[in-house]
């Protein structure tokens, strides 16, 4: 069971400005809720179908219908569980090793699937442009496919911020150094920037390597940020 | 000005079975028409707006409205230029070197994204299996980016298909051997199977090598596919 302001609240949080006002965000589906549940992120509402009830011991799950369902999710196949969950930005990177540090990426698949793959390569340090987009997007959330409640993600004038660091800072550019050839320090700063502009010119002269996946003869202009960034953090990893 | 028979047959384009029965497909935007252009693939129609016909010179094109247009396309925001393309399959391999095989990919933007990715390796040949999602697809499309236009791909049993090869046959599993260790044959097949379940286990006795790429004890089960692919690549092609 569901009410009308309720539905009206969910549906609101799919605009930026209702979660910054609220301080929370819709998680949805089995997989995500799945992990949700096992982290460390507080669940304030959790709307399920029988069928996952049936299948989950949660208590204080609120049982809706699947026509229920179907009002509050953005998916275009509403699966079974949905829940309201408190945001939890970090305030400082919480240990060494390798940053990430994102550059005013604007698609929110791109922002999801680049959370995962920092949580497959253990990165667990992001630090964002204040125009990237919200990781709290439910665009973002579905394709981060969970890996969201095990990275720390933080928002921060990147100019500013990259000015105080210390340590070697890497930056993907089409024209730098081929990453095949480099060795990494892996104790260090990678630098990706937006999708049509690349990283900001201000930020320039903060980055010590300009780094480059070389191409193969091919034509194409470019490869899609997320994949561009998997390979690069697949490189810094599994630097010597 | 465009008529509502040509709307009717625009449209239904989208759908597999009428690119089947016309042969054809779409091509949307202005990056992607100047790459199809530029390409030996043969424009049957094209729609564009009186903006775009201004900046480009192109005998032929049917001038539309922005509103004509939108009935037309297939984009969240339609971009100047539609065309009505004539399909090319490939029969045969082209040359030697990496051939890239797809075994069930269903997403048409990991699709799209994958072909993208091997125009930036060089990678000329993508073989596919029956029940991989069609190349004409509006969303592969549009995800490639102008790369189905350079890229070599055809659809077969794959079964049938691998039983001929005569080469080394690389297979990306969860637990085979770790790709940063190994050097690969050059002249050579990378199968890479489905979103969910990976690759069909009847194709498991064709393949030499399994291979997987390492995790870094972060928690995520698995890449996205075609993020996946592009590590595979960039270390198979990379390999000396």
């Amino acid at each position: 069971m569901i009410t009308n302001n309720q539905i009206k609240y969910i549906r609101g949080l799919s605009l930026k400005k209702n979660r910054l006002a609220e301080q929370c965000f819709v998680v949805e589906g089995e997989k995500s809720i799945n992990e949700l549940i096992r982290s460390s992120f507080k669940i304030i509402d959790l709307f399920a179908t029988k069928e996952w009830l049936s299948k989950n011991n949660y208590s204080g799950a609120n049982e809706i219908s699947v026509s229920e369902l179907n009002r509050i999710s953005n998916l275009k196949s509403p699966n079974n569980v949905l829940a309201i969950v408190e945001k939890k930005e970090q305030i400082k990177d919480i240990d060494s090793g390798i940053t990430l540090i994102i550059d005013n990426i604007k698609d929110p698949g791109n922002m999801g699937t680049i959370i995962r793959i920092c949580d497959w390569f253990d990165i667990r340090n992001i630090v964002c442009s204040e125009n990237t987009v919200d990781i709290y997007n439910p665009k973002v959330v579905q394709a981060s496919m969970g890996s969201l409640f095990r990275v720390n993600v933080r928002y921060t004038n990147l100019s500013k911020y990259l000015q105080a660091v210390k340590k070697p800072i890497y930056g993907s550019y089409m024209d730098g150094e081929d990453i095949r050839k480099m060795s990494f320090h892996k104790d260090s700063y990678m630098v990706i920037g937006n999708e049509s502009n690349g990283i900001s010119s201000n930020l320039s002269d903060f980055i010590n390597h300009r780094v480059t996946i070389k191409k193969h003869t091919g034509k194409t202009e470019s490869l899609n940020v997320a994949v561009a960034t998997s390979i690069l953090l697949y490189e810094l990893s599994n630097s010597s």
